[in-house]
């Protein structure tokens, strides 16, 4: 049994894809925010948060970002993504849809939807998507725009699904823990970093481009994000194909480490989509093995 | 007189940031999300648009990005910056607090306070910090925390002040246009892009920035954005130093026009912080008329 | 009629390149050494001067390189190859082979087969293999190794053709003359330039590489020279491929002269191999003509 | 007791620069050229060859070059320079110079003093300045231009000195040996490669100097040379700074053997000069033991 802690409340999105990765028996708790599930991670009260990361169509949390960087060092476990779908939800039976209740950013997203099959609904703003299925349940709302997995939770009926806009839209959410086991080498992983440049000087980023560039390794991800107070001061969320255990990778971490203020590891983990790294096979691992190995025997003074 | 659309409602940040900069002549029309405040300008309802881009602890603004990259041509004619900072306001001479409203976001900001000061008081959670003003003034709740602009706007005291935990925390915000005339150069001012990279090619954020570099012109922002549906297929959003009618500007434009799928400008405009580029030497304005006179005379088979 | 200078004495391999591009009317006038051939286009005395730059097998001509680069003013108006081989002449009908004259880097390069066919014939050296071949006219000598070129000028006969180890190596000449008009783009053409550094910073060579790529344009030579009296203080002495007069050519140009303590233009002209550069599309001419008028577009706050 | 081989005849600079750094017991054996000078030492007849490398004002010694570089394997285990003046020699007293012989380089560069002080002498050019030397032992010629040290070789008397244009000009020569064991560190090193890239691709010389930049490697010597036959057909004869037992340096050559088809390691030697290295903080070797031990750190999973 593991305890989870997760972006909350019941019935949320991240509750959804925490199910598809634990188990019956593990326990899962929700949390008012990113940073009190993180904090129920740091302080030993759960084992591991899933928390979002990114989302394709609203882009990066940044509280996630921002406390994986800059926060009591935790890392990244795992990943899994979630299509982010709406569903209309009633009470069992009820087509009497008076009232609908959503959060702003799901009413955004289902306007088409609602102005076509029900102009002259009452829409009623909630602080989340589960919260305005708890008021389906409890009366308040003829009707809820929330996730396929709230009807579940809630036991409301499902009217009408995939009512989004954006209905490819995705949802990547990354398990959280304590520093310590690095999670094994699979061949196809991602590794995220958090890089400080010092001075504000100008060619910082292309320094760290570089680094990867001069070992083959490909970036998948990259955001600045301020560091402190002022706005223009920046540090960069990086993820990059491969594993730290990796040769190519833990070359190119070296390099990061000399040029950057400060380097952070926030983690090795399979990609879940399971899309190994295009490698040249200048950076391949077996050309750093052999490197090594010429290096050595070039340093011993033999003829070659 | 001009016509502003801005992210409503009417109360928020954002209308705060847009009084800064507007005449008590102009019109300011609330729209309920970014996009409408967009659209509003590109159907002509409205001359302009004051949108949020960046905040200094939440980050980007994912929905304006996109809106400027990726829907129908808009440009940039301005930004200004708004200090985000949180009052608990009440009634006129309320001071019996049981029930305060506000926002999530705003409620994990001032969290620290709440617990010291009314540890006792139940949260309700509202759409927006501007409802939660609303429903104080409906006689919904005791106070509210918001904006202290809100408290202007709906006539409600402010018992206490800057009570959020990251009071520096800074909103950036854009003034957008239909394309037209460019805001002239003044010395002090940001370039707006959107780059779009072709295949998925691993080296093409290491060429966009060595345009940059052989040009020395800074980044002060960048961004990678999903360009569709896709997970893993991006665009980039950057802000560089200068104006588009400089040489330096214009040459580095040119070369990313030349190596990306696609650029969009998204307008030149006057940084509010009047911070001007540190130009080195070898790309100043001036090193750039010089080569460009230079290599007339040399085509020209002058002796040099 | 026109009056050419070039590095003599008379039968070198210089006259016989020379005579491959002149008419039977213009004037050729041999000199002891490169910076004399080249005083006399700068004085007036010849127009052309033909000089070698680099041969395949003894590498770069390094009084050419320094005159062109440090010189008074001159410029490469063409190109020319011949490939270097070795010929065995005596006076006609004379196989009485006792003695065999010839300069020490054409004994060098012809040692095997004097070992095998006249392993007891006294080598003589001379100053030049022209000066060899004058001797055997003089009866100083039974015979002279020297450019088949030679045989025809001092009407000797060749004993035996093609007797160097390294017959296929190729000399490269340049033919010079006083700034002025250019050689007219022919799309198969090469650029000369030297490219002085300022300081002694190691990233020089790096920048200059740079300014190349980003344009696409491909180099076909480099040598570094020592710039004045000091070892360890250089220039660069560079071939690119393409035609000043080129888009991507000349805006490379004028990054180096942004860059560069001195750029000293030294010629565009026709490639003898008559081979065309191999440039990608994003940074052929019509990309740079496209980018230039999108510029124009983007200035004019055009919709785009 | 060691036996050098050296490029002969004796009498010539090459010689005196070995008498700089040998003992009286050692064994000196000129050869006739560069290549036979280095096969002395392959075979087994010489241990060390002592072979001209670089001259500031005529260029590289390409022969020795491309020994180093293609030839039987040979490394550098040491240089020494030494400045090239010309004397005028005679036999004891003789005042009367109606005849001057020398090498046609050496003439090259005595010309004006020759025209100044002797404008009606008769000038013999020879096959080098140490055979005019022994010419006016033999009676041949009235007086020879030659390096100092051949006027104590052969017992004439030096008349003028310093009589060159170029008196700064300065040769390094290359003290070569067998691979074996390499040079110890001193601070003040320098390692010499040969990189052959396979294709002809453009940006190879870019990326090799990448490799270098990354690791703050400062190149001091750089030539392109013809692999083979074929103009157009290049490798890179590079002098880097350091020693190739230092941390940075290792890592850029196992960069540089990833990226070429073939690195030949042609050694690591104290710079004659004691000039050390400018290495940036951020590519010390220090950063490079700081790096690895981080990485260490990290991939045991620490909390760091």
């Amino acid at each position: 049994m593991t305890t989870y802690a997760y972006l909350g409340p019941s019935g949320t999105f991240t509750e959804a894809a925490l199910r598809n990765i634990t188990k019956e028996s593990d326990q899962l708790a929700p949390y008012a925010n990113v940073t009190a599930a993180l904090n129920a991670v740091r302080s030993g009260k759960c084992e591991r948060a899933l928390v979002p990361i990114e989302n394709s169509v609203e882009g990066v949390v940044a509280r996630t970002l921002d406390e994986l960087a800059i926060g009591e060092p935790l890392v990244v476990l795992g990943e899994t993504t979630l299509s982010v779908s709406f569903s209309l939800m009633t009470k069992q039976g009820n087509r009497n849809i008076k009232s609908i209740a959503t959060h702003p950013h799901a009413e955004a997203q289902c306007r088409t939807f609602i102005a076509k099959n029900y102009p002259d609904a009452e829409i009623v703003e909630t602080s989340s998507t589960a919260a305005a299925a708890h008021g389906v349940v409890e009366g308040h709302f003829d009707a809820a725009i929330a996730a396929p997995f709230a009807a579940e939770h809630y036991s409301l009926e499902v009217v009408a699904k995939n009512i989004g806009d954006n209905d490819g839209a995705v949802t990547r959410f990354v398990l959280v823990g304590k520093p310590g086991a690095i999670p094994e080498f699979t061949g196809h992983d991602r590794t995220t970093l958090a890089l400080f440049i010092g001075a504000d000087h100008a060619g910082a980023l292309l320094e760290i481009l570089t680094e990867f560039a001069v070992r083959g390794v490909n970036l998948t991800f990259i955001q600045s994000r301020p560091t402190g107070k002022e706005l223009g001061s920046y540090h960069f969320i990086i993820d990059i194909e491969g594993h730290v255990t990796e040769d190519r990778v833990g070359d190119a971490l070296m390099g990061l480490r000399r040029i950057c203020e400060d380097v952070r590891f926030l983690g090795s983990y399979p990609r879940e989509d399971k899309v190994a790294p295009t490698t040249p096979q200048a950076t391949s691992n077996a050309a750093f093995k052999d490197a090594a190995a010429w290096l050595a025997d070039v340093r011993q003074g033999r003829k070659i």
